[in-house]
């Protein structure tokens, strides 16, 4: 015997998680499938020398790399970015820009697997390539907020910030070379507290009186609405710019969709990653804030720059799926409440099974999804665990006078029409 | 500058291509989904003794095996059929039985590519697993029905035949010993044709009389309904027996729901394969018979003996996607029609955009999926352009007296409010 056992850090899905996923990848694409965004796929199996660029693969431990068969240098895809990257760069001139595209698919990283965290998992990114103005910007946020609505998720907040207007703002400081060092302490803020960043910022800057500017940089939207914490932010920033303004059109184009109250302006958030140039943005939920950010992303100028001199602008977002489904678990989403394999089970007597199939295949036109219990001559305690298990809620039996439904959840006993309208009923709620 | 290239068999999948499979992907998880099947998802990578056994790990070349960071010997799956009986082997008591479950993904080998054939593919599995009866071959034979009829394929039928009764046969000639060989040759009756398989049968059983017998039996389809070919197959081997009455009952529901007319008995469709022990079958599009069957599987007893020692007897069936799809496109089907990426686009004026995002909301609102042209000040030889490489059919402008639309295809102007209405119309249909 061979143990059936997965590797560490992977896992099976069963029905009760792979429902709901995919319930949420439905919804994810239909409102992706909304705003136009197109569907597009990629290999799992790239060269390294593609995924990594020329320098950084020797050190890389973190992906599933390896010799195939014919001895290339391969690797697992680590994200979605990258692959979307060299997509560009080969197929630029066949999709045209400025191109919208979606991606689910899953993603391997070999690091250590911690609660949470595994080693294979479901990406989410959607993004607008070729278009460098506020007009996309507010599309993408668009996106993100449909995509919240869509879920049914009550409370999240958008927090959306600037890294051109936070570049401006280091260089009134004299700080321009150091950008990226305070961005990534930046980062840390949530994790680590205002205190420990300071110290870090006075390590880096050398100065108190930097450290203490920069809080004041990222803490200004504290208790501010929007447009203040924009004002404020010109006034360090050494008044307007086209950082600033291109905020503004955003924020206006937000009111004017109505769906400006989901978004905060918070200085704080710079994302580590060295690429993004103009908006960047995280997503919070309200009820649930430790897990960190649930929808990620930002604007870039050069995506495709390792494979084409060509400039693809562009900006875009990312949903860690696996995040966001341990979070609608916790929030005990309704969402993930409806995990039933069937609305019915069909049990066909002995020697009428014919009758039951026939009758299933009727509900079925009627567009209830029907199981059936495949062996005739089962004792009624298999049958109620089977429904159990596959979490079907109502059953449908034979007597020999015709057909009776049994609703699972209250023993009740009805015909097989109110059952069928209940069902109707339960799934528009 | 890194050359942007994928892996030889492997491909980029662009809308035009991943929107049908979208689609068709969709259509099928609704029908395995109205018949109580469960998704479920196994990992991509696991050890490869899980995969390939204790034994035949060494030689298989087909197959992306490497050692991983923590030395262990893992590869990518190249089937959804092992991981699935790894899976009921560590999940069988908490999914219960019979378990109906489906599972669409991709699998991988490293075989040389050649046309339509890549070294990365999505299979489409769907098994009942726990049961082994008549209702549940009929059950499995009805999902296939039910999924060509979704997908709107006029003309394709499904050819079954009893691994059993064939081997019953062959012990009546005294080719108990030798069933594997003799299904093998079988196997390859559509590619070399009755003269060759013939020879090759006389060297396996080393006797022309039994050649022919053999070929009898095969060919005993051809020209007989289903009822007189199971009744010619009952007198060639030694009349009626548990598996001539399991076909007997099998027909006999298929009739029942009205679907028998898609099915042929031949018996000449053996399956290549070892473990199937009851039905298998095949799928022929009647128009494209070349491309192969695109569709099969079969009844196997015992799914999971290499990781538990409990029998799970179960009945399945395999679509080949991509085989799929290369059928469809050949004869050009209206599922690949739709490729378009939204139904309409909006151009913004300059200046105007905000009620140009405005009225893409309100069409959303509608059901209609909309792109928005996000550089307000192109050419319209340009906006032209992006339409068709999207493939969108209706364009909406602004200019300043209110939306107006424009059929693409035919170059009329009409009211926004007419191509909502067209756009509707032409989906329904």
């Amino acid at each position: 015997m061979i143990d059936p056992v997965v590797l560490k850090g992977f896992r099976d899905s069963l029905p009760k998680e792979e429902i709901p996923k995919k319930k949420i990848m439905r919804v994810l694409e239909d409102v992706f499938t909304s705003f136009g965004f197109a569907p597009i796929d990629t290999p799992a199996l790239e060269y390294t020398e593609v995924l990594l660029g020329k320098g950084g693969g020797e050190t890389d431990k973190q992906i599933f790399r390896f010799k195939d068969n014919g001895g290339r240098d391969v690797a697992l895809r680590f994200d979605l970015t990258v692959p979307f990257a060299r997509f560009m760069a080969a197929h630029h001139d066949e999709v045209g820009v400025p191109f919208r595209r979606y991606h689910i698919s899953k993603v391997w990283r070999g690091e250590n697997p911690q609660k949470g965290r595994y080693r294979e998992f479901v990406q989410c990114d959607f993004d607008i390539v070729g278009a460098d103005n506020a007009l996309s910007d507010a599309e993408i946020l668009s996106v993100m907020h449909a995509s919240f609505e869509a879920l049914g998720i009550d409370r999240y907040t958008f927090h959306i910030s600037h890294r051109g207007l936070f570049s401006l703002f280091l260089s009134t400081l004299d700080l321009g070379d150091k950008v990226i060092d305070v961005l990534r302490c930046v980062d840390k803020l949530r994790k680590i507290g205002t205190d420990e960043v300071r110290k870090q910022l006075v390590e880096i800057t050398g100065s108190e009186d930097s450290a203490d500017k920069v809080i004041a940089y990222i803490t200004a939207g504290d208790g501010r609405s929007f447009m203040e914490t924009l004002e404020t932010l010109e006034g360090l920033s050494g008044g307007r710019s086209e950082a600033s303004e291109r905020m503004r059109s955003i924020y206006s184009m937000l009111t004017d969709l109505g769906i400006e109250k989901s978004f905060v302006f918070d200085p704080s958030s710079t994302r580590g990653l060295d690429y993004y140039t103009g908006i960047v943005y995280e997503t919070f939920l309200d009820d649930l804030p430790s897990i960190g950010s649930v929808c990620s992303g930002g604007r870039y100028n050069d995506l495709a720059s390792l494979y084409m001199k060509e400039k693809t602008p562009g900006v875009g977002s990312s949903i860690g799926l696996d995040r966001l489904l341990a979070a609608l678990e916790e929030l005990d989403s309704p969402l993930l409440k409806d995990t039933a394999a069937a609305d019915v089970l069909i049990v066909p007597s002995i020697d009428r099974e014919m009758s039951a199939l026939s009758k299933a295949a009727d509900l079925r036109k009627e567009g209830i999804r029907v199981s059936m219990y495949l062996v005739p001559d089962a004792k009624m305690k298999r049958i109620y665990a089977f429904a159990e298990s596959n979490r079907i809620p109502y059953l449908i039996t034979d007597d020999g006078e015709g057909f009776k439904a049994k609703d699972l959840r209250t023993r009740e006993m009805l015909s097989v029409e109110d059952a069928v309208d209940r069902i109707k009923e339960e799934r528009t709620i």
